[in-house]
């Protein structure tokens, strides 16, 4: 009973504190939670009802292929459905089956850094060697492209460009994009877990004009369904098929795929929360601006970044936990250090009373 | 863009048909379900209406570590809350955790077949080498220990018991498991997802006296759950930590978690379920039984293995599923041939339509 190497380095698993339990420490009634990047306004109704009309089959397991989920995804994107794979665990599902499908130890992956960490967290497990990349934090964060393209070897399998960023928030221009897949013929992940945030830069019909990319995308921001697991992945079919082999057959919930479809349906609810959360990172943004110990960062997300003068970003995370606010200390994203935050937009009247807390603390 | 060899060499992904498909092709007005060993008696109300109220959070990430289900999980089974690992996709996501935390490309697997196709495809995907033991046909399907015993070499990583075993429905003996166990340091993966079904043989709380055994579990049998996805894995704790630090960690749903806890708290409908479970099994067989086409075998779990003397099971299947009743062709489990069909039990009332309707296809 030996693990594997890879396993054998990485740090124990320390699971962070629920909500409860920091309810619980402070001795709080409520907490304003700006930590996850989720939607401040919750879920579509239709889609709460489609997952009670959908109670009286859960003992039953779930279509491995729900064609009608596919087909509203289609209509959502303008793709077609044959380029779409749908995975149980958000995006986290895809990227692991992306692996899986295309990464063997030794290979080689790029992740420019400050971004998501669950590209290196599965690049550790998979006993993939990683490349680091950068965007520039002496340039706003731009992906630096040079780090990326001079990187690239017959040994590179995956790259993974986050865009909007997480955690920077800016987009990486097309053009960017458009050299870095023409350089390669590696398959570029294009991380679009926040698109609909952003009125540009949106990649997943690039499919049709490149076959070696493929477009993450997620249920858990704008759509509300975090806690119920849904991303997915877009690509030429050759990409998909090959993944489809190597995903897990029945990952995804049978509320899940409900509560998906139905989502997709109340395009009502789901233009509100894009036009009220670009509103409220607005709101947010003109709010921060204003205090001098802090520089913002402009976003295209549902999250902004924030670099403190003064104070390292664990102190300024507790200061503000002990007044009920939960914001995303990054020290732990690679290659940001120990002074910056992720805050991410609330409900309009959240985003007021934060900035009110936000006197008590800095100026 | 190439994938791993161990994706090229495998079979195109074909998904099955849904229950709704089957009903448009044969113009049903129902179906009796008998083929993916559900409960027939569905969910648990309690755990419905737990469902129902966290509706509210479902926009929110899921608790990474549910302390409130561990703690459910550890009175239900007597064994530690550190000793368990709860997984995402059933007991499916803690078998692919085992291959990432245990299996290097290369190292050897032990499966004896037939048995559950799931270790097959996984151990394909993580490019182990599989050695195949056997559970005896000639002899009712007991387990030949000594084609374990015998494939065991220093590069063996995982060895697959499933007890009750699927699709044979039989229990592997205290003795022959402990056998088995004691001659190697491999870890020893019991398969229990049927347990409950069986009045002897669970070795959940040995994992106390051997530190080389993991026990699978589901939520997705008798409790009524498949399809919220929830399995579980119990063993030391120096195993789950490791094990921790290669699992997904947002996997589980936030409703899969809070019914799971409701329906480990509703023991009345847990107990009824097993107690008419065997009850209906014990019909099933004896109805079974007065057929002359075919040879019935004894089982300890939720479903029976049936050997056809004069048709193929293709065939079967075809007739019984124009007459509404899907039950599973066999014919795709390793080492198990073309006569072979799985039946689940189902309500009482299902049990003895399904036997008036057989009547109809043999003798």
């Amino acid at each position: 009973m030996t693990p594997r190497e890879e396993i054998r380095k990485m740090k124990p698993y320390v699971p962070g504190r629920s909500k409860e339990e920091i309810m619980r420490k402070y001795n709080l009634k409520r907490i304003i939670k700006l930590g996850s990047n989720e939607n401040p306004w919750g879920t579509s109704e239709r889609a709460k009802e489609a997952i009670k009309r959908e109670l009286n089959r859960i003992h039953e397991y779930p279509e491995p292929v729900n064609y009608e989920l596919l087909n509203e995804l289609s209509k959502f994107l303008g793709v077609e459905e044959k380029n779409i794979i749908v995975g149980g665990d958000g995006a986290d599902e895809v990227l692991d089956v992306l692996f899986k499908t295309f990464v063997d130890k030794g290979d080689e992956v790029i992740i420019p850094i400050p971004t998501f960490t669950q590209y290196r967290v599965l690049a550790n497990i998979y006993g993939a060697k990683i490349k680091f990349g950068k965007f520039d934090k002496g340039n706003n964060f731009k992906l630096d492209k040079e780090s990326i393209i001079n990187n690239i070897t017959d040994k590179t399998k995956l790259i993974f460009l986050c865009s909007p960023n997480n955690p920077t928030g800016n987009l990486i221009d097309d053009e960017t994009i458009k050299e870095i897949v023409e350089s390669t013929k590696a398959l570029v992940v294009i991380d679009h877990a926040y698109i609909e945030y952003s009125k540009k830069g949106d990649w997943t019909k690039r499919i049709y004009d490149y076959d070696n990319i493929i477009i993450l995308r997620t249920f858990s921001k704008v759509f509300g369904l975090a806690g119920l697991r849904i991303g997915y992945g877009v690509a030429n079919e050759e990409i998909i098929n090959y993944m489809m082999r190597a995903k897990p057959v029945f990952s995804l919930t049978r509320l899940s795929q409900v509560a998906a479809i139905e989502a997709l349906r109340d395009r009502g609810f789901f233009e509100r929360c894009v036009r009220d959360g670009i509103k409220s990172r607005e709101l947010l943004y003109n709010g921060l601006k204003k205090f001098n110990d802090i520089e913002v960062y402009p976003s295209e997300a549902n999250y902004l970044l924030v670099e403190l003068k003064n104070m390292k970003s664990k102190e300024f995370c507790e200061e503000l936990l002990k007044r009920g606010v939960i914001v995303r200390d990054c020290s732990s994203f690679d290659g940001l250090g120990d002074k910056y935050v992720r805050i991410s937009i609330g409900t309009f009247e959240e985003v007021k009373e934060f900035l009110d807390i936000l006197k008590e603390i800095i100026n």
